[in-house]
């Protein structure tokens, strides 16, 4: 293989894919480097195993409600943790085969190997040395771990691991209250499992203090919740003890959820030329993914900039079609979204709470424990909060911890990409009963503190105030 | 009470309960006048009551994803019907104590009796005649039971005594697959009574052939459904004998779901002086609910035209609103839209298929056998199927019996109030995983049909094709 390939994309995860899609429309003189296992972080071990696993936990969880149901029996439900497991990884491994069909097929074009580059149009793999004119790097990341952490060996799970795991031990303790540590430590917690959680100042990536309030408030009630303070890890006989502040337990094991790191040591990219930053990575813009004006690219979680599959994806597809053009383009990205599947579901849509000015944002919020759907459906519980520009009325985000908060987001995250106003929004039919008649509370009180747009139109049509109907 | 009203509403429902509302914002010189018990039907009979039998059917019918989550012991759950049943009649006394506060505190404002118009503007009440210068007529509607079936006597439920029964039989019948028909079948059902089930040439309001033999499949598989045949009722020694072709079965019970009559008999309507169709309406103006040029308006169920919570709500206020001015103020009606609460939910959004031009629409569907995250959550059923303007690619309607079709719904109608294009659309950042995913198929099959806009665009940001990432 001497000639100069058109492109090589070095990683085959969710970012390198959506690439490959876009570069194969062009040419077949392209190569996809991957080290490692083939397959994505989501499909292996991020989104879909973490959401097996939460859907069984929540499946048992449920019994708590069914006592007021009228359903009998509940006592003599158990989880039998081994065989949710082995489900957990039956679906991911039938997930991960759908996403290594395509680089399976790509016989000597996928290779397995670490790359490293050597210059903005060469690298080497496997002791041979590879050209192109263009080079996208999607290399992903993997768990951060403390190095002091190392010696605690195989008491300290990650995702990397967690699946893996044929049973999980009597208590555990969740380090870290990021999206991945809040929705394992519910769902471990809701296995039966008796968890200890550890939190810095962040919560979830949460900017409202009230939601924050909301969430922290409920999932307290499910296991203990230790913010603000670090923790310290060490090896005791009887497992890991974790102290931080002035809590000190011993646990059987520890789930790391301190956020995930770029792969890009080793990667070379101090070979490119170009300044980088103390983490060592390089300027990357977000709207072409472009490095500089080099003609490589950087996509998906390497760049650290958004770590989320919709956005990996998003970036693969714009890197692959800029690495098939002499100009790249600039596209407009998606209005942020951020969605944690514990229960009632975490989201953060538009525009956060801590970025808006004060003086020019209005808030709208409605708490869900007398919302008439959510009391029926026993899922009365939560806080929405919805942020309005306060001269034009257009929706600008919202923060929530809310039942359906992951169907809701999708609906504001509309309303905010079409730039819509709260009046326009409240034109919606709200069917009743339903969960969104909760979302026109936080709408309505949001236009009850904007100008009168037209008092003549149905989107002016009021609350009965009776919990009936609302 | 000898001086000229402002206002005489009829029917102290939701929609009498909408207009109330605001009037008073004008006059303190109106009356309420209710005949029967006061409350709403929605929190009485309707949505309210059967929301809450529908949650507790529903999480019974869950436990038989529990061995497939590892959850062991779902054998040993019961119902307990009669408990099950007093939760839903509590729920529901609190949501119409809710609704009758309002006209509980109007004093002698708040009329209990039949009203009888005398002219259009002047009825009479209890022996009494009022006079006002404009009346809302909101007398709502009934449950339809064939003269025939009267002998049935309490062997045959409706709506109307079903959420009073103490507990229920060992089988019974449903008639009628209309929404409240194909709700409280399968509710009942999953109460694990036995159901057989009857309905005529429609079933639950949908036109599109595909998602009717889905949803016909999906609940098929729950309790003999039998369509397109009238069901004939006969009271037998055992209880109540149905014949509907070549069916015939013995119940313990029948509910009957044949649709509703609106309260308009004995209302004098004839006395207006306008023309009354065969069913003794007369024309309403949708956009104004102003009866011909009369001073007389009518809104709600009353007027039969459609039948539901939000759009009663929204009839009051436009009635009340133009009960108050000279000239009544034309409204634009909301995106239609309807929502039945099986599992999986049925819901029909915007232009019903059967309404559009196959000449000039697309059609984009998706199953949701196979769909990511309804797999992980064991709600993998259903389908959906959306239609879009072939030239335009504005969204026009859809049609489905879809997992989260309740919450999809609204944002399918925001949409198409917004006018909004499939491509449009498709900025929505979708996120990973969740069931909206499936509906991004479904735009994506449309997107597909239709001129490329720009693709340069994240809107033809493509699939993976593989079922771990859509």
């Amino acid at each position: 293989m001497n000639e100069i390939l058109d492109v090589i994309i070095v990683g085959g995860g969710s970012a390198g894919l959506s690439a490959l899609r876009e570069v194969r429309k062009h040419t077949d003189r392209f190569v996809i480097i991957n080290h490692g296992p083939w397959g994505t972080i989501c499909a292996r071990v991020g989104c879909m195993p973490s959401k097996a696993l939460i859907e069984a936990a929540n499946a048992f969880h449920r019994r708590n409600t069914f006592e007021e149901f009228g359903i009998r029996g509940s006592d003599q439900l158990t989880l039998d943790i081994p065989a949710a497991l082995q489900r957990v990884r039956q679906l991911r491994d039938d997930f991960v085969s759908s996403t290594v069909k395509t680089t399976e097929e790509l016989g000597e074009r996928a290779i397995s190997g670490r790359a490293r580059l050597l210059a903005p149009d060469r690298l080497e793999v496997n002791g041979k040395e590879l050209r192109a004119h263009k080079i996208i790097i999607a290399t992903g990341s993997r768990p951060i771990i403390p190095a002091s952490w190392n010696s605690l060996s195989d008491r300290l799970l990650t995702t990397d691991i967690l699946f893996e795991q044929k049973t999980l031990p009597a208590h555990m303790a969740v380090i870290g209250m990021g999206f991945i540590g809040v929705e394992m430590a519910q769902a471990l917690s809701r296995f039966g499992i008796k968890i200890t959680a550890f939190g810095g100042n962040q919560f979830a990536g949460l900017t409202d203090p009230q939601v924050i309030a909301t969430a922290t408030e409920l999932l307290g009630k499910e296991f203990p919740l230790h913010l603000g303070k670090k923790a310290d890890l060490n090896l005791v006989h009887e497992g890991i003890q974790v102290r931080a502040g002035s809590v000190e337990i011993v646990v059987d094991r520890v789930f790391a959820a301190l956020g995930r790191r770029p792969n890009i040591d080793h990667l070379g990219l101090e070979t490119l030329g170009v300044s980088l930053d103390q983490h060592g990575m390089p300027p990357v813009n977000p709207n072409t993914m472009q490095i500089a004006d080099l003609p490589v690219f950087m996509a998906g979680d390497a760049n650290d900039q958004v770590p989320l599959l919709h956005e990996a994806a998003d970036e693969g597809y714009i890197a692959g079609i800029n690495a098939m053009r002499s100009d790249p383009l600039c596209f407009t990205r998606r209005t942020p979204l951020t969605i944690i599947f514990t229960d009632p579901n975490i989201a953060i849509v538009g525009s956060r709470f801590q970025t808006l000015d004060p003086a020019k944002t209005l808030v709208g919020e409605v708490h869900f424990d007398r919302q008439g759907r959510a009391r029926v459906s026993q899922r009365n519980k939560g806080i929405q909060r919805l942020y309005a520009n306060a001269e034009s009325g257009r929706l600008l985000g919202a923060e929530m911890c809310a039942p359906a908060g992951d169907h809701m987001a999708h609906l504001l995250a509309l309303a905010i990409d079409r730039s819509l106003t709260v009046q326009q929004l409240l034109r919606l039919p709200f069917y009743h009963p339903v969960l969104e008649e909760g979302m026109r509370t936080a709408l309505r009180a949001l236009a009850a503190q904007l100008p009168v747009v037209n008092e003549f139109d149905l989107s002016m049509c009021g609350t009965f105030n009776t919990e009936a109907l609302d």
